[in-house]
């Protein structure tokens, strides 16, 4: 049990470890003698957990899908649950507040940027896209989407627009601050959302299904 | 003459090679070695044109600089000048093509998304953000910008966007394809543009100034 515990925590080092490295150098550059090292565990246990660097990549883009899951699961559930179009805000504000602060999120995103595809079978960049594109297409048959707004056009400037303050985030954490994200929403909503529905949308996150 | 022929060849070969190593490797994991083997030149002949990998990055971005200034110039060159937003529309256009042709302002970009600043003098990321704030001040200055619609929001997701755009077109050249720059605009124009001056646009690249 004991012996158990010890290997669950070291297991969880080296794949926080490795996506510190990671988001440093990409999956490319990252050594793993800086991974173990970095983590405090000798390259032999680095072994008994993880065969190839690879396989490392792999359990990041799995710990990042999970996070991704607890970030838009609870909206979904809660009764009712807010439009999509609410949805898609607050995802934006708690992916925003997640690359700050979750290494784990922010390397499997760069891991993809970079192209370092095919490592394990989650994709958490493709599921955002999916979320995003999904929730568009579910406000359109709400009829909350503006007439006349392609859904598909919308999800992916939302898509452009949450990649790029990721990757100007990186070196000024203001693009990933809920004031740019307000910016952005004050911008886009009015174009988005039907006329008469738009007083029903909260630019800032709802608080929906946030317990 | 012909020494001096030649090396101007050498140099411009280094800084294609490093634009190619900094867009792979990014600034930080690139390696001389590679640079100069890549380029066909001796160690040697890279460290008598460049004392520094820094200073192979500074003439990476001088040369990226150079080729955004060909980008905007033309357009505020001809008279009459095209409207502010025509100029932002057909800029945004304009380096997409650049991202998708030029390993030199590709590599440019990397480098400052990742915080390998204070390289040289040019930045051309900063000198992108301050030509599409400029535009947008300028277009409310002109009345073309829709009321109600703050000219930094505007210059700050436009920014975010093609960040975006950049970095995603990295593994899926779509993203920096005209059809993508299309949907963009026609998304945000309506919303941007004052609804008397909306006609006076074209999404597409006007080709103002192009001669």
């Amino acid at each position: 049990m004991a012996q158990q515990g010890r290997a669950a925590l070291t297991r969880r080092r080296l794949i926080q470890s490795a996506a510190q490295s990671f988001d440093t150098h990409g999956f490319r550059d990252a050594g793993l003698a800086e991974i173990s090292s970095a983590a405090g565990v000798s390259n032999g246990a680095l072994h008994f957990h993880f065969d190839t660097k690879e396989a490392l990549a792999a359990a990041v883009e799995d710990e990042a899908m999970e996070a991704l899951g607890r970030l838009w699961e609870p909206a979904a559930r809660s009764v009712p649950a807010p439009p999509s179009l609410q949805q898609l805000i607050d995802a934006t504000h708690a992916l925003a507040a997640m690359l700050r602060e979750d290494v784990v999120v922010r390397a499997a995103f760069r891991m993809r940027y970079e192209g370092a595809a095919g490592i394990g079978r989650a994709d958490p960049r493709a599921a955002w896209e999916s979320f995003v594109a999904a929730r568009l297409d579910e406000a359109a048959a709400e009829h909350t989407l503006a007439e006349g707004v392609p859904p598909q056009d919308a999800a992916q400037t939302i898509t452009a627009t949450t990649a790029g303050f990721e990757i100007l985030g990186r070196t000024d954490p203001i693009w990933l601050s809920e004031d740019a994200l307000l910016a952005f929403w004050r911008l886009l909503l009015p174009r988005l959302a039907a006329p008469e529905a738009l007083a029903r949308f909260s630019f800032a996150p709802s608080g929906a299904g946030s317990n």
